[in-house]
């Protein structure tokens, strides 16, 4: 097998899609610290996760013991539109880096919401319709997470209601507009709509909101209208779960060719993508079937895994979500304002956390010029114009690449990339006019905001 | 074969994609009519056209006996980095009307210029490089073409200059900053760059511009820099050669399957998407092989083929590129501002012209909210936000397909979806708003622009 020809890219067929997701945390030995109920500081029950969130999809995020849950066929159908997506071999990369590194990247952006997000959006709008929902509330910051959930709710008629940063929406008004082409309403927040939100507005008129505000309007906008959950793109397992699509279909790719990977690279804000993508590859090493190099690159202005403390803290900063334990630098901390992508979120999903702990997942960081630059890089031989997220992925992978030729090591890299940056391109027109600025935040500006964690963590 | 079940997704290996781009006009009893020399009226020569483009592209332009011209290897090798593309089966759509259909679109929208234009930039690119230029020059509106031939330039080190129509360089700046992140320089026109830019600021202080005043200058650049030749995204025989990869992979996944067309459908401006797709499938039928109804979909604020003349006309505003024969509505006609997508050429290419003149191709116009209406139900269903230029060919695809329902024949409809319209929503922000308007032009407006045609037409 392994002398087989690589195509530049690798489709599956239809059939040899994954029929069901992949829950790592059953195959863990020590297992992610439970969720906790912010008022009573208990684990978080399934009727007290079932009154914001779906019921199956409460029920996905408490199970940690089925290593398979099959993926209903209404939602493999869906997946049949857009996915496979294509396993790519990076040979013009590779060829203009001069390295003996094979690498590979999983190109998750061939979609209309342009991210990876759409594999748990269509999830979730699914259990909703099923549960005879009437709609679905979430927030947005940068659009991609919103965009997703529109088209999802679109394919099964449930109504959306979607919580725009006010700084975004004025901002990037072209993804406001995908949405509402999918039939979403967009409300910018903080809105008037809300408790919460008119609180905002009076205490700081003229805000342009934050996304710890939009999630506290979307939950109450949720729980106050009948027939409404509140549905989240990233940071919870039930994400992870419908994410390890990607991972499975990566490692079907892979196993189809006989190749076998030595690293495997990922962005990380709140782990959706990462954790998704190494999922079944970790569940290999857990059951010491391999051994692999597991990478997280995230912002050097938001570094939870490489600079956090590993503790329970709030999910959300109106401190009305489930703690989570996990590695956090603060539910206050907000990235500078220069920040130009996503991953701004101030923790990390609690698996992943777990695995860090652990010492099975590393992490490095990057600040933007050096991933912008790497983006650019990257376009002018792959073509592909990433998002600033995927391309924290590319300049991990990029350097491992050049420590390969320096080495002479013919190392197999494998990254995520995870979507398209047609709706970043503010951020690289300022990087093109050399006026986008790095930041990485000091010990003592993490120390502060880590002051403030809840006391269940003693 | 027949039976065989149909995947969502049609992708051909890489095996199967085409090693040579068919040359339609081979094919053909009574050839398009010769280019002419504007200042001689005679054929232009092979010289003539090689002082404007690179020499190989201007043996291309004249060759009508070769039914196969080789693709070279570097160019196959960048078709693999984003083709084949895929041949859909819109199973959704399908559902969503209730017809007895089968529709299918070879999707040419997964590449970072967002449409089949990168099909033709490339080769123009590698035809540049090979005769060792510098770079070239180009014009772009709505700026597909210009993102395709920055990309294409960036992969083999060549200089690109494009001059984008100011209005849209000013409304458009994410388009220009895609073109500037692949290394092209991009100014806007009328510019004080060339004699013919600083008599047009003369003559019209602050005009916004037009596509036959960029052309002009892309010419005036080309021509007065050593080693840069013009290029061009359509209208000329070359880039429907080019394009006609579309048509060859499509006819390659239907046989694959067993399928046969009955309607082919195309949107067309200048015609290089139209004239691809249906290459290989007229080459069938006018060979006595194979019966095709063949449908060009036009703006009706821009009507050459259905409310055009079949004659000798320029091709540029500037009068200075070759005259071709073809259906046109006037060289000095400009659609109304209110236009939203592309195809907005006054002219056609010669060789769809001549099918068109031979009974061979039917065409049909749309109104823009037409077409809108019909992307925007297709991207509910679909999930894929198409360019309004496809969006025509989705309108007559729809309306085929209500057609049949009527008639309970279940025709096979296959249509191009040329793009996406990522960077089109002020279009479809125009639209959702019920901002958007039609425009019909009167007959007394198209017989004043047509009172222009040059003198050879006798």
């Amino acid at each position: 097998m392994a002398s087989k020809e690589i195509p530049y890219k690798i489709y599956l067929e239809e059939s040899e899609m994954p029929t069901a997701w992949y829950n790592l945390r059953a195959d863990m030995k020590v297992k992610p610290a439970p969720l906790l109920n912010p008022q009573t500081l208990k684990p978080a029950s399934l009727d007290e996760l079932s009154a914001v969130f779906c019921r199956e999809l409460a029920e996905q995020e408490l199970n940690d013991t089925d290593p398979y849950i099959p993926i209903p066929e209404e939602i493999r159908s869906f997946y049949k539109m857009y996915r496979p997506s294509p396993l790519v071999r990076a040979y013009c990369l590779e060829k203009k880096l001069g390295t003996p590194a094979k690498i590979y990247y999983k190109f998750e952006g061939n979609n209309t919401s342009g991210s990876h997000k759409l594999n748990s959006a269509i999830a979730q709008a699914y259990y909703a319709k099923k549960q005879g929902l009437r709609g679905v509330t979430t927030e947005t910051g940068a659009g991609q997470w919103g965009t997703a959930l529109s088209m999802a709710c679109s394919y099964f008629d449930l109504d959306c209601k979607v919580f725009m940063v006010k700084v975004s929406y004025e901002q990037k008004p072209f993804r406001r507009e995908v949405m509402r082409t999918y039939g979403a309403s967009v409300t910018p927040s903080p809105s008037e709509t809300t408790a919460i939100g008119r609180k905002i507005l009076a205490e700081h008129p003229g805000t342009g909101g934050s996304l710890g505000c939009a999630v506290s309007e979307a939950v109450e906008c949720a729980v106050s209208n009948d027939g409404y959950r509140y549905v989240l793109g990233s940071v919870l397992n039930q994400v992870l779960l419908h994410q390890s699509v990607i991972g499975l279909e990566t490692k079907a790719a892979l196993d189809k060719y006989g190749i076998k990977a030595d690293v495997i690279i990922g962005c990380a804000g709140g782990g959706s993508n990462l954790g998704g993508l190494i999922a079944p590859f970790v569940g290999e090493q857990l059951r010491g079937e391999a051994n692999y190099r597991f990478v997280a690159v995230e912002p050097a202005s938001c570094p939870s895994l490489t600079r956090g403390k590993f503790a329970y803290d709030y999910a959300d900063t109106g401190m009305i979500c489930p703690l989570a334990k996990m590695y956090t630098i603060g539910a206050d901390y907000i990235p500078a304002p220069n920040h130009a992508g996503g991953l701004r979120y101030h923790g990390m999903n609690g698996t992943l956390s777990e695995l860090r702990h652990q010492g099975i997942l590393d992490a490095v960081s990057y600040t933007q010029t050096d991933v912008f630059s790497a983006a650019v890089e990257f376009a002018r031989v792959e073509g592909i114009l990433p998002a600033p997220e995927s391309s924290h992925a590319i300049r991990a992978a990029i350097d491992e690449a050049l420590r390969c030729k320096e080495t002479g090591k013919e190392e197999t890299i494998v990254f995520g990339l995870t979507g398209t940056g047609y709706f970043d391109l503010y951020g690289y027109q300022k990087f093109n006019d050399g006026l986008l600025e790095t930041y990485i935040p000091s010990d003592e500006e993490l120390a502060k905001s880590l002051e403030k964690l809840p006391k269940v963590n003693g």
